[in-house]
C-alpha cells in the first residue's frame, strides 16, 4: 500500500490515493469492530503515547481503544494546563517522551501548528489530534469514512458544512478533504462566524440555510466553538438557534435522502434540534463515532508500517 | 454453565442457582490470584469501558484489575462531575462510547436507575459498579463469596447489618442475596437510618446492638454514608460511635466465632473499632476486598460468553 | 543473576556486584528499547500498581512505560493530596491494594520513610519511586547506566554534584551509588542547602563552582527543590543563578569531555543554561530519560524473579 509519510499531521499534504488507501483499510477495520474478536497485532511491541493539552474524553477514548484493539503499549499523558504556558515548556515534555522511545506520539493541543513543531523534534510518527483553528485530521477521514459508507462514493457530493466555520479546525480538515475527492462544498454561517479569506478555499458561501441546504447530499453541523471566541462576537444561543440550528424544517430543503453529521459532542437545541439528532433514519452522527476509532487503527497502522520498514 | 442474563444490573432478578454458579467460578479465580500467573484470556479480544459518574478508587482498581487479568482491553473513563447534571448527558455520553462498541461497560452512577435506563440503550453488557441508594451487585457477591470461604456456607447463618441502612445500596443488595440463600437477617441502626417499608424485607429489626448482635454468625457493618443525607438527620460521629460503632465489648454478644466484615472505606473510631478491624482472627474485610477482584472476573467471564455465544 | 532482595527501597543495602548486574541487564533492555520490538514477557501474568502521592509525570510514565513494555497488567492509582494525612490512611490504603494481590508496587511519597513502613505491611514486592528527602534509587541507577555509557567505566571517575544538596533524595542516592563503586564526589552549592552532618558522607565540599569543578568528568546538576524548603532559605533565581548555575564558562573549569546531567524537570537559566542543556556534545539529560526506563525494566524484571522463584 502507498503512504509514503511519516506523521499524520494534516490533511492537507495528503494525494486523493494515499486518503483512498487510508479509508480502504479502516473499512476493514469498522467491520472486524462490530465482531466479538477486536483485537489485532498491527502495533505489538510498539508504543503508544497519548499527549492531550486539551481535555477530550471522546477523542482520547477513540484513539485510546484503537491502539490497545492493535495491540500497542499505550499510555496517556495527562497534561496539566500550567505547562503550555511556554512554548518552551511544551518541547521539552515532548524530547523527555521521545527519550523513552515511543513509535506513536498522539498530540492535541490549542496552538495552531504547535503539534507540527513538535513533530521536527522528535523521532517518532506524530498524529495530530487537534491543534487550534488549524487541522484535525482524523475527524475529517472519519467524516469522509462516514459519508462514502452512506452515499456510496465520496466524490460528485454536494455537502453543506454549516455553523462556525471561522473557529473550527474540523470545518477546515473537512473543507480540504471534500475538495481533493472532487465535492462540491457550501459554508452556511452568519458572516462573523466565517474565517477572513474565505475566497480562496473555492466553496460557495450563505447566511441563509434554506438556501444553502438547497438539494445537497450531506449536512455537516459544527459545534459552536465559544471557548476560541475571545474577546470576538457571541451570539445569543436562542437567536443562533432560530436562524442556524438544524430541524427538520431547514433539513426538508435539501434533497430526501440527505444525511445529517455532527462532530460531537452536541448542544442539542442550539446546533441541532434533539430528536433530529437521534433519527436514525437521517443522523449518522453515531456512525461517525464508530468510523473514528477505525479511520484511526487505519491511520496508525500504516505510520506504522513506515516506521518498522525504514527501521529494518 | 447457566447463567442467561444479558447484564448484572441488580442482585434482585437472580436466581439461587445462578448465584452459586458465579461464586463456584469466583472461588477458582481467588486461587488463581494468589499465583504468579493471575492472567488469563476469557475476555481476550474484548474490549471493557469503566465510567465512573462517582469517584470510587477501590471498585474501580477492582474492576480494572479483574479486566485485565482476563485479558481484555481495559479503559478508565473519567466522567467529570460537570457531565452529570442532566440526565440527557448521561445517555448521550454512553451512545458516544456504545458506538465504539465496548463489549462490557461498567458504570458507577450516584442516581438510583441510572444504570438501568442506560443499559436499555447500549447494545453491550452493562455491569452496575453502584447507583445511588439501588443496588450494587458485586459488593453482596463479593460479601458472599467472603462469608462460604469463612464459614463453609451460604445458607442458615444468623446475619446482623449495622448502621446506616437507610442510604446503603450495599445493604439493599446484601438483603436480597442473603434472603435468597435463605439465612436470617438483622438489621441494627437507629430508627433515623432506617429506610421506609423496612417490613417488606421480611428482616429482624433492632435499634440496639446489644440485643441485635447475640448470637449471630455474621456482623456486617456499613460505611455511614453523609454525602446522601441530604438536609436529614446527620448523628454526630462520637455519639454513633458509641451506641452503634462496633467494638470488642459489642461484638461479645455475638457467636464466639463471629466474623466482622466492612465494605470500606472504613471510619476507624465512627462504624468500627480500629482494632478490631485489623484482627485477623475477627476481621475479614480483607479477604472482601481480595474476593472482590475475583467475583468481578468471574461476573465478567459469565457475561461475555454470553455475548460471543449469542453473536455466534 | 545475583540479586537477593525482596525490594528495591534503596541503594543503601545494595552490594557493587549487585549494582553491576542491575546495570548489565539495563543495558541489554536500552538496546532493545531503540528497536521496534520493545515488548517482552518477563512480567507476563504479573500485575504491577504504581502508587504516587506525588504528582511525577516524568518518574510515573516511565514506570508505566516499563512494566507495559514487559508484559505486565499495570494500573495507576492516583492518590489524592486528602488521602495522605494520615499515616494510617497510607497504610489502610495500601493494605487494600496489597489484598486484590499485586506483584508489584511502585510507591512514591512525600514524607521519608513512608514507602519503607510501607514495605514492611504487603506481602509483593515495593519499588521506592522517591520519598521524601531519603531516597529515589531508581534515579541514582539510571544515572550509573547513563554515566557508564559515556565513560566506559563506572569507577575511579571525579563527580560533581551541585546544587540544593539539601532537600535532594536524588543528591543521597546519587552519593551512595557512587561512594560504592569507588569514585570521587564534590559537592558544590551554598552552604544553606547542605545537610548536616555532610563529613559523615566522605565527600569534598565546596561553595565555589570554578573551584569545584575543576578537572571533574561528570558535573551533576539538581533541581532546586522549593516545594522542600519550609520556612528556610529561599535564594533570588538570578543571584543563584548566577553563582551556582551551570553555564559554558563555569565549565570550562571541568575536563574538556566533562558530561553535564540533571534529573529534570529543569529549571532552565536557573540551575542550568538552556543552551547548554540541549548542547548534544556535552549534555546527556535525554540519554538520562532513556535510560531511566531501561533500569526500571531491569529492577522490575529482577525483583519478579525473586518473586517467581520464591513462590515455587
Amino acid at each position: 500500500m502507498s503512504y509514503p509519510h511519516r506523521h499524520l499531521l494534516g490533511i492537507e499534504p495528503l494525494h486523493p490515493s494515499e486518503i483512498t488507501t487510508l479509508l480502504d483499510l479502516a473499512d476493514s477495520y469498522a467491520d472486524k469492530n462490530r465482531t466479538a474478536d477486536k483485537h489485532g497485532t498491527a502495533l505489538k511491541g510498539l508504543t503508544q503515547i497519548n499527549m492531550f493539552f486539551e481535555n477530550s474524553t471522546r477523542t482520547q477514548a477513540s484513539f485510546e481503544i484503537a491502539g490497545k484493539r492493535l495491540g500497542a503499549d499505550v499510555m496517556n499523558m495527562a497534561m496539566q494546563a500550567s505547562s503550555i504556558k511556554k512554548g518552551e515548556t511544551l518541547i521539552d515534555t515532548a524530547m523527555t517522551l521521545n527519550a523513552m522511545h515511543p513509535d506513536l506520539l498522539v498530540v492535541r493541543h490549542p496552538q495552531s501548528g504547535a503539534v507540527d513543531l513538535l513533530a521536527q523534534k522528535v523521532n517518532c510518527a506524530v498524529l495530530n489530534a487537534g491543534d487550534g483553528r488549524h487541522e484535525h485530521p482524523t475527524q475529517a477521514l472519519l467524516d469522509a469514512l462516514t459519508i462514502r459508507r452512506a452515499k456510496g462514493r465520496l466524490h460528485r457530493l454536494s455537502i453543506a458544512i454549516c455553523g462556525d466555520i471561522a473557529h473550527s479546525r474540523v470545518a477546515r480538515s473537512n473543507i480540504m478533504l471534500l475538495g481533493k475527492m472532487e465535492n462540491r462544498i457550501r459554508l452556511i454561517g452568519p458572516p462573523t462566524l466565517m474565517p477572513a479569506g474565505i475566497a480562496e478555499f473555492g466553496c460557495e458561501v450563505f447566511d441563509n440555510m434554506e438556501e444553502g441546504l438547497k438539494d445537497v447530499d450531506v449536512v455537516m453541523m459544527l459545534r459552536l466553538q465559544k471557548e476560541r471566541m475571545d474577546g470576538g462576537f457571541i451570539p445569543s444561543e436562542r437567536e443562533y438557534y432560530h436562524r442556524y440550528g438544524l430541524d427538520a424544517e431547514k433539513l426538508s430543503h435539501a434533497k430526501p435522502d440527505a444525511i445529517v453529521m455532527h462532530p460531537g459532542p452536541m448542544n442539542r437545541g442550539v446546533e441541532i434540534d434533539g430528536t433530529l439528532a437521534d433519527d436514525i433514519n437521517r443522523s449518522v452522527i453515531q456512525d461517525q463515532v464508530e468510523m473514528g476509532v477505525a479511520v484511526r487503527m487505519a491511520a496508525m497502522d500504516l505510520l506504522a508500517r513506515n516506521l518498522v520498514s525504514n527501521r529494518g
